[in-house]
């Protein structure tokens, strides 16, 4: 492939067009749908592709609110009553999971509009997505705000955890291929993924093996 | 698949298989090599999947670094020279790219240790990953400390990019599977992608529709 110096002054790009090519930049994102709850009692659903790694001990995962959305109910709901589920999408869910990005009023469930259904556990008052396979649910811990854009990272720890045990490698890694999670690209890219290897811990001085 | 309740006490778990763990229930993770050089000149690189987007406007990507890692080059490297570059793997460089994740001394390049060859551009001293099919030149921005665990979020601004023009679609999306991307999954899977589809803006009414 030719290799292009494309960019470098971006506030030259159209507003959409600069969107959708800095969206694919940072590479494929994992696609989730975040669950929350509000005040009055009504589980919110929204589809999330920045959900990332923090750590394992304690378990920490952040996920990053846009400035731009002038509703944000996860987020409201999220600080007001501290819990919240993440729920891996596996490609049958792809249309329905997408379809929560639409602008529902506050009142409105995206379970109900979408199809998907809600499940409550007894740890705490987030719901979880019945239909997804991986559901994890989350505490608040930390809200770290972006300076340059106005963006929030949330920062939550893992205080309960859903899994097919058939997914699960004897060494604690999830195969996420076989658990049918898909990847995200850009802001509309749906991607199904097949393993190509696992890779051995690296050494100096002796190229890894492949080990799974 | 059966779905078990499988954890809710994570300090009971072995450390490595909680690391396993923990780091694939984020899902799909970017699989990228990011170079920086350090004041003496010797060039750094290190495989990372934790880097992901923050913005599009400015452009700005964000980048986890983990507190356990003593030697830090990379940070310590950013910290200093303010630049560095952010380089997609794909296929046929994951065992180079892997590799770089071995404990090299500080006077030792990664480049050299593993045979990727560094590219230097005229707008900053990071160097790029000629091997790369996609390359990233960015600016340090902040630096958000995630009091839970001591890990350090880096914030950065895009500078500069370079890319497979053929890659990308008329509205300024890349074609992730056609550069060969691959995606990370846990501390050390590789998977190769396969588009399923793109979905239009989703609207309350009606379901999105296929567009890509």
């Amino acid at each position: 492939m030719e290799i292009t110096p494309k960019f470098t002054d971006f506030t030259e790009l159209e507003t959409r067009y600069r969107a959708n090519l800095i969206n694919s930049l940072s590479g494929f994102k994992s696609a989730c749908l975040v669950g929350s709850v509000n005040t009055k009692g009504v589980y919110n659903l929204a589809i999330f592709n920045s959900v990332f790694h923090i750590g394992a001990n304690p378990p920490l995962m952040g996920i990053v609110f846009r400035p731009d959305n002038g509703q944000r109910h996860t987020l409201e709901n999220i600080r007001k009553t501290e819990y919240f589920t993440i729920n891996h999408i596996h490609e049958s869910i792809i249309v329905q999971a997408h379809q929560t990005s639409a602008k529902y009023g506050e009142d409105l469930s995206e379970f109900d509009e979408t199809g998907l259904t809600p499940d409550i556990g007894t740890l705490h008052p987030a719901p979880y997505v019945e239909e997804s396979v991986i559901r994890i649910g989350l505490k608040l811990n930390d809200e770290l705000p972006v300076i340059a854009n106005g963006t929030i990272i949330l920062i939550a720890e893992i205080v309960e955890l859903f899994l097919p045990t058939e997914c699960l490698d004897p060494d604690g890694t999830l195969n996420l291929s076989m658990a049918g999670t898909v990847a995200i690209s850009g802001l509309d890219g749906y991607f199904r993924t097949e393993k190509i290897c696992r890779l051995s811990y690296a050494r100096p001085g002796k190229f890894s093996e492949v080990i799974g």
